[in-house]
């Protein structure tokens, strides 16, 4: 075989790794003596765009009854013996069988390590009566790039699905101790550097609300996983949107924290070393409920204590117990790029329902206006420190065995900053202070509006159809990245749908620029449909507890 | 002139400038009528090797009492308005000409500014009955390469001597809103980069002690100054013991806090933008509750709201009110150099006084070894990161005015590591993954030690005579350095003064290396009479108050 053809058998090794462990779960798992389930039987052909309503419709009740319970709910019933641990990853893992086969958005079930962290959890429960941890048998999914001991970390590229690393990441580890039960690893795409999930690998993970159209990325596998209601909560990262943007596009939330909150340095990294822009690991779930209790969960495991690098910040609620007002800053449009009609209207009736009331749970609300800040040097700050190598470990790595490069890798290595290349020390040194500045330029924007938090969109529109070498559909970043350069967290969440009839398109619209223009003249509302919209709420640097604070209360009144 | 000659003229004119400052002085503090003061009269020629009489015996017995004073209890006599803080400045700066007249510390006074500051602390007093804040018309000490606005940024460096900063660092202006009084800025040596004090322009700073011997670095010129007794308390920053060292060879406190957790982005250093290894900034003090006041001040002001790299992290002091148990773990030797004499008896009797008691304070001690983890390989990996342009950036600046490259410049640059170069991205993400990689198995080290705190050496010895290019002195910092590598907060103290009489040479020693080699034949008690010994004590990364509080608690105990 040629060298250029290697990826092949690579990319259908690794898929066949993966089918493998789905076939697994029959082995471990066996269906109990009259039990149904339909999760292997054949589905509609064609598949209906919006496959939301597979889980409900394949699985056997008493399956369908965990899976698509609250997981704070669940994790009350598992130790109330309602459900036993072992009985909710059986159900977990055939939902995911299902999402599998629908979306495509697993790398690998995890079958006989569910089954050993469940049979724990029971067995533990049984003997002492107490739960394992604040976690006790709720299965937790994992992007990919989270490292499990003796498992491959392929990284989304051909030529690394044969490496398998030999130590699980510490937040694997902090999870594990509270009784999390892990059953999947999720999809991400070529790079990690889309908006959308496609690798040469695995293939693209589609969205299960509009098959039609991405499922986002970069923890693509996981925001599908939890718009399809195979999972509960799960772990992705974010360096430029990775967990929030997937989140938004399945109507879930999604948080990035303070980059050194949560241990990120142990997951796999292709350019480990890099120090430029930090990237963040975080919680995409359900509920924002628990994504805040899997957060505190790590906090209380004081992961600094291991990897010094963290911040050493315990959970702190009680920073809040004294707030009686909440300011909150609306940024309709961030000037480089204007939402397209769904999310103009998400966020106008949100801001609408919310200067109609004076207070939510007894919080003095206050809605102002927050004007975007030099977004665009932002963007360029932010993408000139991405590849300090210009990238070619990435594209060494994919050449290796022929790997082809895909086209929103190409766009955000060689295109999204046409200054991309292997920088000399002394570049990299004026890039970072670039960065500095601007960080500092921003919080001073931020200082001075007054603002305790922003609500601003989650992205440009909803999910988009892929991109192809002909067009490139998620090529703005900025309304994510931007709370990466800043570092500040920031969280997504659905708010409605996409809805044809209300969300007309704009007409005689005059683009700002090119990219502008592009999203515009794209936006035809049928393409779009059933697509979920999301907005996105952002606190200051290191305040993620307000980041948590604000999200809970602003979308819960949303929704009621 | 030739470009060889351009940095004398530089250097001259920095001198120049300096002299004028403190002819200045007169102008801004003139004597009261008949108060008499000798801080300009002839000294004694030649001078005493030890000058640390020479406050007492030339200052006017007011201007003595107010610098000699406990700065604690000065704080609290100027705020009872026994003192003012105008007359506090005027004895402080009287002292500084002493100081600069014997020690050569001082790159510039700012009798303008202190005037200015200290009139507006007794203004403020004077009309609302309160004082400005915790520092209220104290005198505060600053390293040369903290920013002041409108001053020139020299770095040591003849080329920049007429370089103008635009903006005060943070941290000045933490400082100023607190009370504090700047008087004067100190001396730093070529490149920052030496545990001793010359530089081109500014020449050595020799050390009160022993004026054969160097004040130590980079914060010498603090050092020396709190040596001598013309600073109670000022600013140091440290990336390899720089902080430490010069507090340490001067017998007074020095803390390198977690590098995040004070403002120090904003100081200059010559390679602004190079995140490898970050330097801290700090206090320097004549006791170590003006050095916990001064922290406590910088982060009561919530600096990680303006500069959003910090730690968020307030001061808490709480943290240790449950400490029951002090273990102490006592690390004789790095493993790489043997302590000379002096130092291993102050170990020794801090030890046994240690083991003689049960508790201080109530608080239960327990003394136990505690074994060096690879600190050949911290250093290796500390010094592969410190040039990432291979210096290019300090040789190229000092080539430019021909400013001659001295040897301990030569020495940290070309032969402390062999592997210093300019890097390429890759090389330097290597760099960093064997810099985690150390952290992390150094504190699994820590971590299975069970010991609260680290009790060492301070450095191998006390103050050491100059380096010169045939004899370097001063090139063992592991002893300090170990705790940049792994950001770990310590705090160096002064316990004893060399005495030829105890401190003999060691016969029959077999040396571990070249380095240990030379510095133990290098061992003459004589030439290091009356040169202060100190010890340190680390705590874990981000325990800053940790390390104060058992400072605190053993300083205090060794001294009674």
């Amino acid at each position: 075989m040629t060298s250029t053809e290697e990826y092949k058998t690579l990319a259908a090794n690794a898929c066949a790794r993966r089918d493998a462990s789905m076939a697994d779960i029959e082995k471990y798992f066996p269906l109990p003596e009259g039990f149904e389930s339909k999760h292997l039987a054949p589905l509609p052909d064609p598949l209906p765009l919006n496959v939301t309503g597979i889980a409900k419709e394949y699985l056997n009740p008493f399956d369908y009854e965990i899976t698509s319970a609250d997981p704070i709910k669940l994790l009350a019933d598992i130790a109330s013996k309602k459900y036993t641990a072992v009985q909710v990853a059986a159900a977990y893992l055939r939902c995911a069988v299902l999402a599998q086969r629908t979306v495509n958005c697993v790398t690998e079930f995890l079958p006989d390590m569910a089954l050993a962290l469940a049979t724990k959890c029971d067995k533990y429960l049984e003997e002492t009566g107490k739960t394992l941890g604040p976690m006790h048998g709720l299965p937790v999914s994992l992007k990919d790039m989270i490292c499990l001991k003796g498992y491959p970390q392929g990284f989304s590229t051909c030529a690394l699905t044969t490496f398998i690393t030999d130590y699980d990441s510490l937040i694997v580890t902090n999870l594990r101790d509270a009784g999390a039960v892990f059953y999947q690893r999720t999809t991400q795409p070529q790079s990690l550097m889309h908006l959308e999930c496609e690798s040469v690998v695995f293939g693209r993970t589609v969205n299960p609300y509009n098959r039609n159209l991405t499922s986002g990325g970069s923890s693509g596998g996981e925001g599908a996983a939890l718009g399809f209601g195979s999972s509960c909560i799960g772990l992705g990262t974010d360096i430029g949107g990775s967990i929030r943007n997937p989140a938004a596009m399945n109507g879930v939330f999604g948080i990035k924290l303070t980059a050194n909150r949560l241990p990120v340095g142990d997951t796999f990294f292709i350019n480990g070393g890099s120090e430029a822009i930090a990237g963040a690991v975080g919680p995409m779930g359900r509920t924002i409920e628990i994504c805040e209790l899997l957060t505190k969960v790590v906090c209380d495991a004081e992961p600094w204590k291991i990897s010094r690098e963290l911040a050493a910040a315990p959970w702190n609620s009680d920073i809040l117990k004294d707030k009686k007002k909440l300011t909150i800053g609306v940024n309709y449009t961030d000037g480089v790029v204007t939402p397209q009609p769904p999310v103009q209207r998400a966020l106008k009736e949100a801001v609408e329902k919310l200067k109609a009331v004076s207070s939510i749970d007894g919080i003095e609300i206050e809605v102002v206006d927050y004007a975007p800040f030099k977004q665009e040097l932002g963007w360029e700050v932010i993408t000139s420190l991405y590849f300090e190598d210009g990238a070619e470990v990435e594209l060494e790595t994919f050449a290796k065995v022929g790997e082809p490069v895909l086209p929103l890798t190409e766009w955000i290595i060689k295109k999204a900053n046409p200054n991309v290349k292997h920088l000399t020390i002394p570049e990299l040194w004026e890039r970072n202070k670039s960065k500095y500045k601007y960080r500092y330029d921003y919080n001073q924007h931020f200082l001075k509006s007054g603002v305790d938090v922003i609500l601003a969109p989650a992205y440009f529109g909803s999910a988009q159809p892929w991109s192809t070498a002909e067009s490139l559909n998620s090529t703005w970043w900025g309304y994510t990245s931007i709370f990466n350069v800043t570092d500040m967290p920031a969280c997504t969440f659905g708010v409605t749908t996409v809805d044809p009839e209300k969300d007309k398109p704009i007409e005689g619209y005059t683009p700002l620029n090119e990219t502008d223009k592009s999203i515009y003249e794209r936006y035809k509302p049928e393409i779009y449909k059933d697509a979920p919209v999301a907005l996105q709420i952002a606190a200051p640097r290191s305040e993620d507890e307000l980041a948590f604070y604000a999200t809970k209360l602003i979308s819960k009144f949303l929704k009621a």
